[in-house]
């Protein structure tokens, strides 16, 4: 990362606005359609996991193939959620930590330690 | 941003391991578990634009309460991302700096120049 | 279909289980694995439309390449609907008369009538 | 289903067809919106899955409630998909009969027997 650990987000971002308006692409980017965007991305995302067992799906980063694809699809996940926060002038580091403060709140140590039911009830219900 | 417009993932995923561990839910972070929730909190991302013209999609963080939904299934979104790539070690900021090399090559300007049917038919080879 | 506008889905179901068996498949016949294989599928389905406008998206099948691209992801998504039902021994004829009846209740014709944002809100707060 | 195996499509999307007109839903009911509802809907059904161990997930229809709820989602995938297929004009039957075809070409017994990797791979590289 830029600095270690960091990604610098802003720098991301100007650089695909500027790759989107060089080639004329911001007609095609609403929040709509970089929402599909983002969402086929996962979906390819996903095919690289749907035959492995969670031990198998682990230990993916080690074919050097496949480790290059996940970290593309990755990739290409990401630069759609932040060119999707940049369209609609969202703030992801502010919206990260309001939501893991949600988290906390929702999820108290002393309740949901070790409950994968309790977890996915809660998940199910949203 | 922690500084402007720079994304702390090193101290986010450290606060997600700490907070994964004290609810004893590693196990359950298998990289295919957490493909599959990041891929949950898509789907929950797109229902918020499913019915909105391309229009309305651009002004949805207009209503505070769409603009506060948004922005959390967008944090989900990042941290579960944040999340998988700590599991599986993989470098997003060298993963995105790869990736918009490779889709420089792909898409020369003088080609892809408003080309919504040429960027669509690539997409939809892949 | 069948006979006109029926889906023989118990003859699927049983082509299926066969094209499966022949190949020793059964073992990543999970439905866990099965509902990622689904999710992939919707995603490929996606990426067709995600840079069309609401009006190109009614005309897609207009260009036979596209028809026989969409025809076919249709295909898969619900071959592994099918499948999903079959391993989890869902009767999908059922299921859809059972969530029909909860829609007509959920969404009464005098509240809901042409109110994109009621129907929109409901969704997202599923 | 309406005869033993059969499930009548027809007839569901002729009952579809009524419950939007009755709402004033045309309007939203565009192949691209409807592509989005129908991933919104997969996303749920992947939350009721996403914790759970490949074995749990085949046990899933144990709970009556998680039965229920996995049910109901199946079902809102299939409607939105029957009625995406209304809308465009697709024919289920035919798409699955012709991409069973090319299912049976691509994977020969012979070579895909027990191969889950190269499943993966092929699957991979679409």
């Amino acid at each position: 990362m830029a600095r270690s650990g960091q990604l610098d987000v802003a720098a991301i971002q100007r650089e695909q606005r500027e790759f989107v308006r060089e080639r004329d692409w911001e007609q095609f980017h609403t929040p709509k359609n970089l929402v599909m965007a983002l969402s086929g991305e996962v979906g390819e995302l996903v095919e690289h996991f749907q035959w492995l067992t969670p031990d198998e799906s682990a230990r993916i980063t080690e074919e050097p193939e496949a480790a290059t694809a996940v970290a593309d699809e990755m990739a290409d996940v990401l630069v759609y959620l932040l060119r999707l926060a940049d369209v609609l002038n969202v703030d992801l580091a502010a919206a990260v930590a309001t939501k893991v403060d949600k988290n906390r709140a929702k999820y108290p140590v002393e309740t949901a330690r070790g409950r994968a039911r309790k977890y996915y009830d809660d998940d199910a219900e949203r």
